[in-house]
């Protein structure tokens, strides 16, 4: 389940009904991707001002179905209600088909770490869209409406996958949360991790050196990360970005790092 | 699913958090026994400013739990944002036991009709509540935490009940979406509609002439209201109230009323 709040996870500006529908959508899919499981249907609750334009709510509605088509899930029901602002809580069901759910503790010293999906591409749309750039413009396309790849979660619970999440917050937040449920240190590699001229024409359009930050603690993709036991064959949408071992939190390139740098929610 | 928005369904100054928990968990554990399931957990998303007292947090919490206590329920997970005023999202899940539901489309002409649990409570509450009243406090405490009779729903189910709702937003209105869906007319005879002395001194204490506005129209108390075969061995906590027939719409002693007179979300 998410809640996703007018001008605190969307704004009406800068982003259609649709792509609220189709995130609000994805976001909650991927969670249950993240399991092992098939998603199912969504649940969704809507608060919105007596005032709000019904093609507002209508296209929120396309947004939430063209998702669910994306994956064979269907909006099954929900509720709404009058609110100052608009509010979406969105509830994702699935089927685990009798398999246990992957879930974020069973990550064991010596597993591989891997990533199936974006990451950073919604962090860096979402920087283009505060300096009022339009380019490159899947980035921020990617940023309104991401499209994960749902596939790769009952596919990693049929590889072995011995935890498993969805970067919803960054990479290092999200890594943390296994690492600490699984009671292991989580090592990344910066070089492994993967990144393409999309991402770097954005770092250089916004001065910044490397896009390795969005990458790291950029949320929002809705990548899948996993761990696997070590000789796992692993088809090729996913990345080995590193290794799991002994200890507690996070490393990149040998460097411990601060799982709070992803997203805050009361900041 | 149900939405509960501050001051548009609850208010802190009349309600305790313990109180707007408790009331979240019944209307939605109820929603699921009246299609015959066993509640088994509730999904919660809770928007709240960030100067909310983490006290009343935590009591939301405590009446949540408190109320799945009584059906065999928990709470298994949810989300939190911050927002510009408290919304509460709550998503319930039940166990059907391999049988089907039942819905509200199935309810055939020569049925019984029948009501599990009070009616016009909490709207005799609230009326109090407004008018500064203190007394009889047992409606204002059914209004603020109503206390619905989950195991009424897959008993009604396992006694054959062809179709089924839980009273949320008034018995006319909502056996109006019974009769709609079902193709059929339901008449009411509101001498057979329970009624107690406490609706009676209510009613007294407001000059109003008679209850039977709250028990018609009145939501949030959750009683089930079901249509049985008719020749049903209904036990006590079931009162028959009507009969389906042929043609459309509710009738009350014989003259038809208006589904409107309910709950109108966005007066």
């Amino acid at each position: 389940m998410d809640l996703l709040v007018e001008n605190q996870h969307f704004r009406r500006d800068w982003s259609t009904a649709t792509e609220v529908g189709g995130k609000a959508a994805a976001q909650n899919l991927a969670d249950v991707a993240a399991m092992g499981a098939q998603p199912t249907a969504l649940l969704v609750g809507l608060a919105a001002p007596g005032g709000l334009p019904v093609a507002w709510a209508e296209d929120l509605a396309t947004g939430l179905a063209q998702e669910c088509t994306r994956v064979g899930a269907v909006v099954a029901g929900g509720d709404i209600s009058a609110a100052p602002l608009i509010m979406v809580a969105v509830t994702a069901l699935g089927d685990l088909g009798g398999r246990p759910p992957v879930t974020r503790a069973g990550a064991r010293p010596g597993d591989l770490v891997a990533v199936a999906g974006l990451l950073g591409h919604s962090a860096a749309g979402l920087a283009l869209l505060k300096a009022g750039r339009t380019e490159p413009a899947r980035l921020l396309a990617e940023h309104r409406w991401p499209h994960p790849e749902y596939a790769a979660g009952p596919e990693a619970a049929a590889l072995g996958a011995t935890a498993m999440i969805d970067v919803s917050d960054g990479l290092v937040q999200d890594l943390g949360h296994v690492a600490e449920q699984s009671g292991v240190r989580i090592d990344l590699e910066s070089a492994q991790l993967p990144r393409d001229d999309a991402l770097r024409a954005a770092a250089d359009a916004l001065g910044e050196q490397d896009p390795l930050d969005w990458i790291l603690t950029g949320g929002e993709d809705h990548a899948l990360a996993a761990t696997f036991p070590p000789g796992a064959a692993l088809p090729p949408r996913w990345s080995v970005v590193g290794r799991v071992s002994t200890g507690r939190g996070i490393r990149v390139d040998s460097r411990h790092v601060e799982a709070m740098s992803g997203w805050r929610h009361f900041r």
